[in-house]
């Protein structure tokens, strides 16, 4: 309902999520992130069954703005999970269709609180390294994990240093078999390199952590730092301050959403625009000039 | 003067964009990026001088939304680019000051507008791989160029399929000594994998070069290349197509920025927003209650 476009729903499921507000807020959100091939799903399903099995439950859910090109999103095929999508303490929600990363990354914040609302106490969300979909997904996260391989080249200098700046933990998958030493050495170089960025305002340092998601080894671990970055962020207060900051960036993102979506669906804009387009298409008139107009007619 | 937030320099800017429009879009707009440590600067340097010993204008510009952690901006050094910053045939801008990315593009864009009204016919806009930054200069060029390196284990895994997407050109730098074979190689393999891409709406298959900043090797063939897709897309009409759709876009993104900036300058709202605010940020109101509650009593 809160995905749907009828207006109908949208009244209601507005309601609805008025109502669940007080019982929002109280799993731990988890943000990940790494490019395709990384092993995400893998990692997802063995650290998620995990979980589970310690009593929590679990949501998964995705944020991928899909390039306009390539289409398709993650999580869309939930056979790549197959224990958590069969099991009932396990809940996997596909990234909501979308035209705009506003509109997707709402939707999934959404289907979040309405996760919490229901008992989950631990929410995945997964992202596919593109462009500023971390930045949304940091944005909605207490912490961000970003998934990388040994020896496939993602020398600091390869990875966005934004990303850098954003995670709080760099987790080298598949460290297994023969991958094993490749990972230690990695995880080694990835150390040394972190340092070389200042610790964040919350006193969190970046660890840096291998594990398999194959055989399940280490992800014991990377649950033991959540859980301790959890105990230290609540103490020294930067959890709620994150939080907090995470409320009003939210109210400013819907706020551009309302601004927009009213102007479009304005009937005497939509008529200006009809007349203007070619004109500002061909060059003829200032695109930014007809912007100026069409604003200040809307708002007179 | 584009640049100031004097809101007289702004007027008097304006005016100018106006006056200049019809002596802009006469030239060749390239977009450049490619990770830190490619060699961007050396690449645009020799590639620059190339051009302007042809007797070409250039001009140089950046969009550099330096993520809010680290700051800095990409060609703010200008000694890093010394021939073309001591020649008067070459115009280099460093990438203007901006919080927002939007802002960052939207200066870029009229520098660029200034410099073709000035007489530059041919314009680099460089950009570093972070996020959005290269969709924002894919939106404002006609050639979009991604520098690589051999090597250093780019591979296509590791690109943004975005990125890739997005490309008309992947250039396989430091083609040069011992390099050259690994190029060589790269080539090969960036050419296969390319091929797994369809060709794009516009009948253009991306490119795979090597070349080396360094010692100029392979700079003619990539100015060939580009001369050569600017002949196709003339032909084809999707270089007007092109122009038309970034125009377009152009307005649509400048009414973005504008309705956010009266919503935000309103006296009216900038009261109400103080008065919600920690109620917002502590959790105890909705954000997107509060923001369908502003934005209707700004559009009230």
């Amino acid at each position: 309902m809160v995905e749907s476009t009828l207006v109908t729903d949208q009244q209601l499921a507005e309601e609805v999520m008025e109502g669940i507000l007080p019982y929002t807020g109280k799993s731990i959100r988890i943000g990940i992130t790494g490019v395709p091939g990384v092993g995400k799903s893998t990692f997802i399903e063995r650290f998620g069954k995990m979980l589970i099995d310690q009593g929590h439950k679990l949501a998964v859910l995705a944020v991928d703005p899909s390039s306009p090109a390539s289409g398709g999103s993650i999580l869309g095929d939930k056979t790549r999970m197959e224990v958590l999508s069969s099991d009932k303490r396990a809940y996997i929600r596909p990234s909501p269709a979308g035209t705009t990363l506003g509109g997707v990354s709402a939707r999934t914040r959404e289907a979040m609180l309405l996760c919490e609302a229901s008992g989950y106490d631990v929410i995945l969300i997964e992202t596919v390294g593109v462009g500023q979909s971390e930045t949304a997904v940091k944005g909605m996260t207490d912490f961000f994990l970003l998934l990388m391989l040994a020896g496939a080249g993602d020398e600091l200098q390869g990875i966005k240093k934004g990303i850098i700046e954003m995670c709080d933990a760099l987790v080298i998958n598949k460290a297994d078999g023969e991958n094993l030493e490749a990972a230690k050495r990695a995880r080694r170089e990835y150390a040394n390199a972190l340092h070389l960025f200042a610790s964040k305002e919350n006193g969190w340092y970046p660890q840096v952590k291998i594990c398999s998601g194959l055989s399940g080894q280490g992800l014991d671990d990377i649950w033991q730092m959540i859980q301790g970055f959890m105990e230290k962020m609540k103490l020294n207060g930067f959890f709620e301050i994150n939080r907090s900051t995470q409320r009003s960036n939210w109210m400013h993102e819907h706020i551009q959403y309302l601004l927009e979506n009213r102007f479009y669906s304005d009937q005497k804009i939509k008529r200006e625009l009809n007349l203007i387009l070619e004109k500002v298409k061909s060059g003829e008139v200032s695109p930014i000039k007809k912007a100026k107009e069409l604003v200040a007619s809307f708002l007179k």
